[in-house]
């Protein structure tokens, strides 16, 4: 008896911190503010006074300066990887200090998003579903003392109230009033399947290697009848200022499993490691090759060449 | 009886261990370095071997190559959002192996900074105040096996002790002998009010954003009269290499909150996070645009036109 | 007797948590990617599913794309600096999804590398010595749900392998089947003293600096008889593609501790952080000065002038 009242007097005094500890969240950052001064680090530096055991990483702080549209792909793009629970600060923010909404958005994943509600939240609220926003209130939810301040809300507002949320100083419902569940969007191209043609846009460019990434699934290739082995015949546009759409690249590409089943330097479609449907030089840049860039304006066409 | 002494050496046990762990402090590290080779590893490493449990950052290692003033600089934009009791390496270092001495200075926040004394500490002991300064004793707080090296202090010694008085395994007293409360300065112009003209420097650029950061602070913007919605005088200029000073912006701009109160590519002053008066292009790059650099030959001069 | 019994629950229960945080590996990352989009956030979202507590750190993102020389240099340049049992995932692989094998190498040193088998290991192997090769059994190291995906080995095979390893919820035995102790290898060309003469080549450039180093250690420089002081003859040569060597650069420079030791924009030989042979010139950039390249076509000779 009286060694179960010790072991409970342990495995409740002990287990406690370790339960805390095991249960931590992580926070992970993403801004367009490089790691050149020292903004990143000032978010950082809160973070750790709220909780010393913060599990703080970096997404990425390189996103191009206003870039909204990337900020919201990277975060579709990397969320998933990340555990449920997990609390992601993103501060792309050219409209700071005008009216957009400061929010926490909770998917139907379990991950929450922190930022501003200005487009951000385009991609993580269509493709892992919105259980809950809720409004970020700044006089609790806002770093004291840094109230005189009207333009770094990513050091005082979201990476406060995220460093907050993962630690389990304040639960969601803490964070502010419930809003309705719906965020801003950028519209752009969906992907489609039309008379054995595939559609889509490219969502962004696998930079470090120039490798063209579109928003077109495994699954919708499948739909398609294409297999691994054809050549397709690909056509790359970009839609103009004056609406018209010019043809920037058109070859014919086979579809292979992965860079080393086609020659150095050739051509081929692969699916990437989002499962989407890609193009590729090998050991080479094709983006850089063929001038293609990514964004809303860029859209894709790609169907068997004997079809 | 039996209940509490087991309680107690719960608490003395156990405790220990939470109480140990919710002590440790942050440490932060700064070089010229670069991300691109393994030399912020090693000393991550060499940090990592010190305490297992090290709470490890990164301020920035993008210092341009020998740019003190600019190490000084991010020191003291960022120190302020860190606990006290953080510890700060800084290596910017092009006198390694000459006589300038490594020190390590607590500020009257409680800051540590670890570093050559090289005129790196100028604005945080300017700013922080100068608490207590020692000089590290490399026969005691040098890595092991390290003294045939003559040219990588960053990881042998900064790193080393560094890490070591963060996790508490030495204390500052055991960092070196104590020295004379002052450290070697960069002059540089500082903030004035006279005949209701603000005159000051450009300690730095806000670089990925191309904004003009001033050392004038918000306090002294008061005591000019200068409200929000009024237009100002802005003047800018470089001192050459023969002293004569030039002029290399002049204009009036609207003093704002924040960039959103101004049309896109419309230039403003506003306070940035520092609470110091800069100026902007909402959208566009100022520095860029005007060709304006930072340091101590740039200064500024702002009035209200009207006076 | 009770108290005894007391202490070792307590010894037991709260030592293990200790014991099992104290022995926490680290996990240190290198790969091609660069920090610009996902990929890495993806990675240590992947490792830190696997353990909340891992103790996860970046050698490097900005290995020069397919680069495995460099690769394998970065982890020889650091891997000592951190201690045994840390678990280092490369991932520079140009041939993801050919039949290049994924291994986990142990070196003498207690060291793990977590890599496709492609050069990568090739100093750390010749360096720190093999104890023991194995291959990653995909059936059971791999990210589940990932079968699927054909090109993103480092986030679903290597982070994943590299975080359990770390964390201890695999053993060295559980990655997979026993190799044979060799790796790939890329050749290069040795350090050697011949009549008087030190030939060896340029591994790497200190990039940031522009300062060259080489692979002729302090040791090999001792037995040549030059002396701190001495006026060395320095040659560095580039073969070209037709096999021809051409001469690149030929000086007289004085073997000195460190740059403060000659004048500014002033050249020395000295040793560098890793004890070899290295060129620099004071506040300078020797590679960009005199068109100094790196890689396996590089090599210096030196010697004293007066011989």
């Amino acid at each position: 008896m009286k060694k179960s009242l010790v072991t409970l007097a342990l495995a409740t005094f002990c287990g406690f911190a370790v339960a805390n500890s095991t249960q931590s969240n992580a926070l992970v950052l993403q801004t367009d503010f490089s790691l050149q001064d020292g903004a990143v680090s000032a978010m950082q530096g809160v973070a750790f006074g709220v909780d010393r055991e913060i599990k703080l990483f970096n997404l990425t702080h390189e996103i191009p300066p206003y870039n909204i549209w990337e900020a919201s792909y990277r975060l579709y793009q990397t969320a998933n990887y990340w555990p449920a629970g997990s609390v992601f600060v993103s501060v792309v923010d050219p409209g700071v200090g005008t009216a957009r909404k400061s929010v926490v958005l909770k998917t139907k994943t379990g991950h929450y998003f922190v930022t501003p509600d200005n487009g951000t939240l385009t991609l993580v609220a269509e493709h892992f579903g919105i259980d809950e926003i809720r409004e970020i209130d700044e006089k609790v939810n806002r770093l004291a003392g840094s109230e005189k301040s009207y333009t770094f809300h990513g050091r005082d507002v979201y990476a406060y109230t995220g460093a907050r949320l993962a630690s389990g100083k304040i639960t969601f419902e803490q964070v502010g009033k419930k809003l309705e569940n719906k965020v801003e969007t950028i519209p752009y191209q969906k992907a489609v399947l039309e008379n054995g043609v595939l559609k889509g846009n490219i969502p962004i460019l696998d930079i470090q290697y120039g490798n063209i990434w579109t928003n077109i699934s495994d699954d919708l290739l499948e739909k398609s009848a294409i297999k691994k082995g054809d050549t397709l015949c690909v056509e790359i546009n970009e839609r103009q200022e004056d609406g018209a759409v010019a043809v920037r690249y058109s070859g014919k590409l086979p579809y292979k499993s992965s860079f080393g089943d086609v020659a150095e330097g050739g051509p081929l479609v692969y699916l990437n490691s989002l499962l989407n449907v890609s193009f590729a030089l090998n050991m080479d840049n094709f983006s850089a090759k063929h001038n293609i860039g990514s964004g809303a304006n860029w859209s894709v066409a790609v169907k068997q060449c004997n079809k």
